[in-house]
């Protein structure tokens, strides 16, 4: 057996999606899930990027125990030494430092000569050392470097302890027989002296093939993240990698992967929830579609013969297409067996209160789906407090060419306020009331609903992200109702207590002045 | 210079993926935009599986001049008549008939032994080319398939005249490395008698790299959809394919495809409208952030030097980020220039009636993007009588726990209706009051709602998906307005509008009898 290590980097290359941004709660409930999953290391962010990148890797590593926590950090001191110090906690740590390697990179982005880079290379991996012993080093757009140049500096960086030596295809561009023969002739060259790793992105449509390919010619670790997320057209998917070396164990055999494989699925749907970011319903694996037959002749294939047209099975990745569906008569300790089938394990308090609210939704949802539950407790267990609290919502005239307009009723500091607003159209009149009792101005930048079921009765679930401040960042709402407009208000809302949460942390901590 | 064939089955195999069913009027949109895209052949969907599909067939071949029109067929003389039969208007046409070759499949699906498929898929295809001279034969689950049966079947149906044959891996098992050496025996063994065709499955995420490794082994036709849609996690992706090609022609060349670059992007985004499945964010080449750059490091690079970052330019394929806004003073001439930019070609009065609508949305949004209007042209093109039409809406009562009502008035047969209806949700009164009026009782089988483009005052498109009887599929529903619930109402009212034309037109023409 060979294993694989599986290096995911939802947290880090994921979290730079357009739109994938995560405050610290939700950051913690991925790694949890990702070492539910058995992943062997989870890169949980960049700690020299922002101070709350640097309290997300800090928290996670105090709580996760089973897989090895890392930071990224450009070969530079300052960022070294924030990665240091933000995984010290950590029962195993690592520092993952780069710098690119490509001609284009090199004269254009760091204005260095190749020589100037080695050395630079080599100064960051001897002071990663002095942080911790597993230190990772990777040369940007390797995909486009020269190869004599790949073994000079990766030559210089194991003299000096680099034990993990990563080839990123940064911009997609390679094709399979090239990466691996890529790696074939670096593995060779560095043999046992360091573990190959690869980090393939999907600008063509090629990183799990590619990534695969690697695997094959000698890579020892693979980096890649739930439902492929990352910059542009995202990184190689995990749940695709790692479901083709099983599904195909007949040509991978003797390389496997450490993954607990039931917890694809869940893990896949807290990303989603978590992001907003939904992979497309004919998307490998986890998409909604990936086990769905709608032709007839495809139907009646896979009703004589489930492999006629099925070579993975659904219940493989922990979807149960056939699962229990609660109601209203569901009892407290049906539904505490429903979450732990489902994968959650909660605190009392937690269960107390996504029961209440399980029982709440029962009164207006016939039946109660696996989805439903995942939805509930997603907004349960990644809760920030209510700063802004909503009491009531009151919409009217909707009537084309009418003025629509909305009233709300708002709680904070134990006061509550009502007051009401026009806008251009339901949904922003909405909005600008919420502005007006809150006494805020957000930017609407994105705005989603999906059904969380079937039904008329679904669970909408609105996502929105809101820019509340022109020099921070837009930050995230989610609402989860029957009614969308209400649904929808709840997650602009959601949006301004995230901010307010974040602004209260960051000033506690004294890391505003800083800047995030 | 040798050109690969390129065949897209987004309206037969797309059409498969759940919830994408397209009405007549979509499909004949989307086949000449795909006319225009440039593609060698459109299978237009299966003949026989109903008379929906045969009347789209047999429209589109009478519209489209320079694509080759293809119809699915299984290896049964009734089906081959239809599709005989549906595509005798075009000027270029082709049958494409199929048969199971595969242990599994012709053991448990036909229960035929492998003599009786040679004899069957001979009958077929000499069948076929009393029709067309075109005719193309498919050994469903080559990639399961014996090497030694593929050839004598292979052998016997090019006695017969088969032009084209096709190696489907139709559940996605194959891995690159086996797609390749698959088609290079085969197409060593078929030599110049016919040209050998691939149509790869994605449920290992890997169609593209296998399409594209059959190609670099004497493939000359690729099967592939736009998006990538299809059955369970869909085909292959054309614009990933086409792209690949192009962007790696140091590699491919000189192999190359006939394909119109800039229209993908166009194709793209009508495909996504008119089925509702929209493309994750993260998607290669057609994704919103295949071209974003999120992290400070990148977009600095991209800054500095495109080419750091980005190995395809966004305007290669249609997508101009600089586009020009439009806005309210805009004239006529502006718009109509905008739309021929954009790629349409409306008759003088689709634009007068897509100018007017133009003109309302201009009062309500400050900025017009080119997705507006793209959203705008889609709702017009693909327009279907108004049978019952929205004429006022009307909301009350959203607070948390109280009882939300809605009224409408909706005209028909130049009658107009008003009547008011409560719901467990805004959403669902808005469905029960149409319903009531309407007397009609439709079960809500999916619901979306996208911001088409940025900002509060952002076009909302929703999508619904209706059952309005259970013996007959499902129906879909578009919406726009900057006002959500009206948009919803609308996409109810619209999915009932299609599911009347639809019985109506069946009704009209004796065919309903025959089942749809």
């Amino acid at each position: 057996m060979i294993p694989i290590k599986i290096f995911d980097t939802t947290l880090r290359d994921g979290e730079q999606s357009p739109g994938a941004s995560m405050n610290i709660e939700e950051k913690i409930q991925i790694a949890l899930q990702l070492e539910k999953l058995g992943v062997d290391i989870i890169e949980a962010g960049f700690a020299a990027a922002s101070p709350g990148d640097f309290e997300a890797i800090s928290r996670i590593s105090s709580i996760v125990k089973n897989s090895t926590i890392c930071s990224l950090a450009r070969a530079v001191q300052n960022d070294i030494k924030a990665a240091g110090e933000a995984i010290k906690e950590a029962p195993k740590r690592r520092i993952h430092t780069f710098i690119a390697t490509s001609p284009i990179h090199m004269q254009y982005k760091l204005k260095m000569s190749p020589d100037e880079v080695v050395k630079r290379a080599v100064e960051a991996v001897a002071y990663a050392k002095t942080f911790c012993e597993d230190v990772e080093f990777s040369c940007e757009d390797a995909g486009r470097s020269d190869i004599g140049f790949l073994k000079e500096i990766l030559d210089a960086v194991i003299e000096v302890g680099a034990n993990t030596l990563n080839i990123p295809d940064t911009v997609g561009y390679r094709l399979p027989h090239e990466m691996g023969a890529m790696i074939k002739e670096l593995s060779e060259f560095v043999n046992d002296r360091a573990i190959i790793s690869v980090h393939c992105h999907n600008d063509l449509g090629l990183a799990v093939a590619n990534t695969l390919e690697c695997v094959v010619n000698g890579a020892r670790q693979v980096e890649c993240t739930i439902n492929g997320l990352g910059e542009r057209a995202g990184n190689a998917a995990l749940e695709e990698i790692v479901m083709a070396i099983k599904t195909r164990a007949d040509y991978f055999a003797p390389i496997v992967t450490n993954i607990n494989f039931k917890e694809i699925y869940p893990t896949s749907r807290l990303v989603a929830s978590v992001t907003g970011i939904e992979p497309q319903p004919n998307k490998a694996i986890v998409g909604k579609n990936a086990f769905a037959h709608e032709s007839g002749i495809h139907q009646d294939g896979v009703l004589k013969h489930q492999e006629t047209y099925e070579i993975i099975n659904a219940k493989d990745i922990g979807l149960d297409k056939n699962s229990i569906v609660l109601g209203k008569h569901s009892g407290r300790h049906a539904f505490k067996d429903k979450l732990s089938t489902l994968g959650y394990s909660l605190t009392e308090d937690e269960i107390n209160e996504a029961f209440t609210r399980f029982k709440i939704l029962c009164d207006k949802k016939k039946e109660i789906f696996d989805d439903d539950i995942r939805a509930l407790v997603a907004e349960e267990i990644v809760k920030i407090p209510q700063i802004f609290e909503l009491v009531t919502l009151q919409l009217s005239d909707c009537v084309p060419g009418g003025v629509p307009s909305a009233a709300v009723t708002i709680r904070h500091d134990d006061k509550e306020t009502t007051d009401a607003a026009i806008g251009n159209g339901t949904m922003d009149a909405v909005f600008k009331v919420i502005d007006r009792v809150c006494g805020v101005n957000g930017e609407l930048k994105d705005y989603k609903v999906e059904a969380v079921t079937q039904g008329k009765d679904a669970l909408a679930k609105v996502v929105v992200k809101v820019a509340f401040d022109e020099s921070k960042p837009a930050v995230m709402g989610h609402g989860l109702s029957v009614d969308t407009m209400l649904a929808t208000a709840k997650a602009y809302i959601g949006a301004l207590n995230n901010y307010m949460h974040m602004k209260e942390g960051l000033r506690m901590k004294g890391l505003e002045k800083k800047g995030i």
